[in-house]
């Protein structure tokens, strides 16, 4: 169980008053940032982790949407400051009533109650948008797979869970686009990683050949030493490159091969495990890297992997 | 306009971040909170006044509440620690997103956002339970009509308006009576008015004459000169007399007399209302002391023009 074992690094003691380790999982819709929220938020547990995502900050529902000129994705056609407070008030470690937009009806429903646990995932469209923000997270990831693969992404679950027809999502893509480009892609400059789930430029992979990843690791917080995670063994499965950023600032590319052999990943996963848990010794989450069931990613566990690392840093 | 009036007691310019004038209009069902909130909201305008519910609040709607052991006036009922975080946050001139029971369905619906005008006026069944709700207002009022007159009120407005049968209505008094002394009634003590509309004791009253009222002026915050108000010509509509409070404290007890002359009565109100206003010569407003289409209170009308006092008083 990691989660008795991420006690271990604790006082036995509940520390009433301190603060939650607030992160952000920002990116434009069907970018997996759910799947990412939800595979991190389940291995700390219910207890430590509360995961919730600020697109329920919608003003309208869906059939006032159809007479407002602005998508979703339009900080307009959201409560922004409303979200800015209540993550203001979850970063002081005090509730909020959180507004709940149900997708599958496209309604706005009763409000939660939300009691911030000691880390709190904050998912959605706009959650880096503003300074205010922005201000209210320890740590900041986007996620951008290439446009082709979130486009399958998105026609497949908004076609299987949300009722929608291939040919609807494909025009409500393409009406997003001015929106997309004017206040979701911006929020990737604002983040502490950027993670890109993609295959491999010039890798001719087979069909079925699982994702591989690039990690932006930048430099605007500490990122773990993975010096000795990138021995020559490893290199198959992960590599580690000093490039420099869209805007010209020097990062750490981390890339992660999805076509490296299942055994390569485990080694470099442990190694980074060890880093990060404290008790040595102890066995791996056994839904590390899961993004639906009976399916592994090893690019999502190296960076679920990560993103606990920092968790629990900064909890530290 | 008396909304035109009252700015010139103001700046021209608009005041930035000023904070409002809190009102809490607290008391039991039924005992003509909302009769007295809206009569101030509207006097004041829309421009310039918010008007909240805090009965909004409910944990639970009317199906749920079947399975829980305490009524709506409990407030284990009730989200009690986000009413005090928007209550803060109200105070402080920021906009909330206020959860919303629907009375007519007995559903949580959708919150809405509410932002603070110069005046926010706040009823509601438990605005003055903890300590830190009062602290959010600078006047409290607390409305306690006798046990009988608020009997006849719910039945009349629960059948007309909410759908009840007389007998589900009884039932439910007798079922939130402990609740009521338990919670409600003892917020009386935290009121700087206390406002008790009744016929007078002893009076013979003829049928339909007017209520007549009881107002405590607490010594906990400062009230008009009611002096030059109460001279011999006006003894038949309002008298001012030192009393001792229910727990032995000092307090000024203002009788208004529905029984009087209604011309008695408009010489108060204008001598009040000459007091309150900055242009001598402006009119009274048309709608005040109105408490239903055509019909109106005296007594109501002298309660309106004191709160008035102290919210233009508080804004000064």
């Amino acid at each position: 169980m990691p989660d008795k074992l991420f006690r271990l690094r604790r006082s036995e003691a509940p520390e009433q008053g301190r603060r939650p380790v607030m992160v952000a999982i920002c990116g434009d819709s069907a970018t997996g940032k759910t799947t990412l929220t939800r595979g991190i938020a389940d291995i700390l547990g219910a207890d430590r982790a509360t995961a919730i995502c600020v697109d329920d900050y919608h003003k309208y529902d869906r059939a006032e949407r159809r007479d407002v000129p602005f998508t979703v994705l339009n900080p307009d056609c959201n409560y922004i400051d409303i979200m800015e407070q209540h993550l203001q008030l979850l970063a002081m470690g005090r509730p909020i009533l959180k507004p709940v937009y149900d997708h599958s009806t496209g309604t706005l429903a009763r409000p939660v109650r939300i009691e911030p646990r000691e880390f709190v995932i904050v998912e959605g469209l706009l959650p880096l948008h503003s300074k205010l923000s922005r201000a209210c997270f320890d740590i900041a990831v986007y996620l951008d797979p290439p446009e082709e693969i979130r486009r399958q992404w998105k026609l497949r679950r908004d076609c299987a869970d949300r009722g929608y027809t291939p040919e609807q999502v494909l025009a409500e893509l393409e009406r997003r686009e001015p929106d997309s480009a004017a206040y979701i892609r911006p929020q990737r400059q604002w983040a502490d990683l950027a993670i890109r789930f993609a295959p491999v430029a010039g890798h001719e992979d087979r069909k079925d050949t699982p994702l591989s990843a690039e990690i932006l690791l930048r430099p605007t917080i500490m990122h773990p030493d993975l010096s000795h995670v990138l021995t020559d063994d490893d290199r198959r499965t992960l590599h580690l490159k000093l490039i420099r950023d869209s805007d010209g600032r020097p990062v750490d590319a981390l890339h992660v091969h999805g076509y490296a052999p299942r055994e390569d990943s485990r080694i470099a996963e442990k190694a980074i495990w060890e880093q990060l848990s404290i008790d040595t010794g102890a066995a791996l989450p056994e839904r590390l890297g899961e993004y639906a069931p009976g399916k592994r990613s090893e690019a999502l566990a190296i960076a679920q992997l990560l993103l606990l690392w920092h968790l629990l840093e900064a909890r530290a």
